[in-house]
């Protein structure tokens, strides 16, 4: 049909011609003023305390603590099942969060400018590995490093990226993909990318060395420092492809730990949900899939731009680490996933590949059509609140989002 | 014959338990105290000033004005023509040096210890793109950054790597090769790494935050700053290779832009030597083959080790760089140097080619009996003094060296 292909094509040039730069580091407060005291944005399409898993309780009471809302973790549970909490999605105010995804008014954020459209997108500092809140974790050490992020990691950050221009984003994944990273489950090339763009900046308006030391440690110990740049980026790559008219391409693709939600640009902000699925992965030692939560986070949005899975053929180390076969059959996954997207990106190729860009543009009716759900590389959470993350493996994601999708837009476009 | 196997599997042994971490950076006059007032180490095999290349002649001239033994170039020619200066190869002082490969003793020079065998091998601080002193330039600029090496930034290297116990390299290697680099002609991801793995230290050892902020930058700025630590790290891996009776493997390769030299570990010390070859390769906006000066430096020790060429799979991207065909081709320079290396390296694989390790030990009785010889990714330098790198390309080794040092070797082993 002539007017889908027109809103696809027209979606697509948006996506291609976005240009995304990390401009800041700003308190959640300010970057967001929608964003009131008790408020608690979390990953995936909405979700109440009720049906929320337990590494998003175990977060939701953690962070309630650390804005001071609650004297400790069980105050904090009693005040979320009493409703004193408003729980809204990230994607609702602009934002992402992985994991569990928390975002509250104390926290900071990281600023991702589209200077092709002038939209800004949001997103927490990654943490690091292992007991985080992303993960559910939420004791002492958990909470110390949210605070510490807060008062000196944050503020130098944003100090370093307003001393320049900030730091160009498509530029930066280009490279990070002849780098051996998907910017979903390996973003240790991208890391070090932006610390070398970071540190001089870093270094000229740093208040001390000591503490200037303990950043640049704290960056390059997290090979997944990237992570959360990169998701702020596909949200303010894919915000401006949101309702167009006709457009039967996917701009969000997002998880809660409960539901898995899809939303589409020709159906505007509607949510098309269904039960997420439980990845298949690799367990760190001691753990296995009896300790794991289902699929979980705002990350997906990686996928939604091409990246993540659907770039495993430009990292074959990441197969091996998510359990998804030897590095060789790493580039089917990209190919497979060529087959429900519109095009490729010819800016962000894959070198051992022969530069092929990567699969981009979820076409829903591609997706129904060959009975392909989007592979999403993602970490594993603990089933239980305050543990944190067990392991990393590849999800699909539900094929009913997609047909009830599909439904809708059929309607919106006037097909029975 | 036996005597030869066990001697090769010596050789290996010691190459592949090879334990090189980045220590210190220091004078050269006291890493080297042999290396006297207006001595001066160049790259590859012994030449004299009337037998040198363009770009180490132009070299020269510089170091001497650096060093203060001349007032200008002029009067440096003048100098070196007269015999002024002793030429001596880097390989005998425990050093090597990129392209022109300069070391004298004003200079600052990087440390690498075996810490299996206890030596230690040197090599000057990488100089960045361009026109630079290994490529043969000359002018106020290039003296000028050489001596902000000297005072400031390689005091402060070696001051931030005395703080801690060194950078192991060995394992950061590995890690480059999942992120494509192959150590020769693309260090990028090495050098994000060691970026990464120095600049909190670099922070916590600082004088001033203007001057650590430059240092941040000036490694971060250039995407080679890796390569002298690779080449040292190559020099401290082969030179506990050597003089083992009976072993076929080559323990060095390098070339002084007139000469290509070969050294075998069971025929000692001895220089196989052939005219160098011309680099076949991309040039540069505004230069051509003619511009080219053949192929030079002590770089080449990288190859000796598995890395640059023989890497190539690890390094898709590289091989557009090098003119050496498409991406997809790139592993079949590395399934070729299979077929004249002793075995392959297991610590220092290719996720792309399912985890192959780099070939490594080559073998002169395979290279001789294939006809296949050594492949090398090169820079390529102007021929004149003074101007710089033009381009970057793809050289053979010089089948005469291995044929040479094959009948050496066998009268070595009793052979006719």
């Amino acid at each position: 049909m002539q007017r889908i292909d027109d809103a696809n094509r027209q979606a697509m040039d948006r996506i291609l011609s976005a240009d995304p730069v990390l401009v800041d580091v700003i308190p959640a407060a300010e970057a967001i003023p929608t964003l009131q005291d008790r408020m608690i944005l979390h990953a995936g399409p909405p979700v109440d305390w009720e049906r929320m898993c337990g590494p998003m309780r175990g977060a939701v009471a953690g962070i309630a603590v650390f804005e001071g809302w609650a004297a400790d973790l069980q105050e904090a549970e009693a005040m979320a099942g009493a409703g004193a909490f408003d729980f809204q999605p990230n994607h609702h105010f602009d934002a992402v969060g992985p994991m569990t995804g928390m975002t509250t008014a104390g926290q900071w954020v990281m600023v991702v400018e589209n200077r092709r459209f002038g939209n800004r997108a949001y997103c927490t500092i990654n943490e690091g590995l292992g007991k985080v809140m992303r993960f559910g974790g939420n004791d002492a050490e958990v909470l110390d490093r949210l605070r510490w992020l807060r008062d000196s990691f944050g503020p130098a950050m944003g100090r370093a990226l307003r001393s320049g221009d900030g730091v160009p984003l498509k530029s930066l994944v280009a490279r990070g993909l002849s780098m051996g990273d998907e910017m979903h489950q390996r973003n240790v090339a991208c890391t070090g990318l932006m610390l070398r763009a970071l540190a001089p900046a870093l270094a000229a308006t740093a208040d001390d060395t000591a503490g200037l030391s303990k950043a640049l440690a704290f960056i390059g110990g997290n090979d997944q420092f990237f992570l959360n740049i990169a998701m702020t980026m596909g949200k303010a790559i894919m915000d401006p492809v949101r309702g167009i008219d006709g457009s039967s391409l996917v701009t969000a693709m997002s998880r809660n730990g409960t539901d898995f939600g899809i939303r589409v640009s020709g159906t505007g902000d509607t949510w098309f949900t269904a039960p997420v699925e439980m990845p298949e992965g690799l367990y760190f030692p001691g753990f296995t899939e009896a300790d794991a939560n289902p699929d979980m986070g705002d990350s997906t949005i990686v996928e939604t731009i091409g990246l993540g899975g659907f770039a495993m053929g430009a990292a074959p180390a990441v197969a091996g680490f998510v359990g998804a076969g030897s590095a060789s059959d790493a580039a089917n996954f990209t190919r497979a996933m060529g087959e429900i997207t519109y095009g490729d990106n010819p800016e962000w190729s894959i070198p051992g590949l022969d530069y092929l860009g990567v699969p981009t543009g979820i076409d829903i009716r591609l997706v129904v059509e060959t009975g392909l759900a989007p592979t999403i590389n993602t970490g594993i959470a603990h089933r239980e609140p305050g543990i944190g993350q067990v392991g990393a493996g590849v999800v699909r994601a539900p094929m009913a989002c997609f047909e009830a999708a599909l439904q809708a837009f059929a309607a919106s476009v006037g097909v029975a």
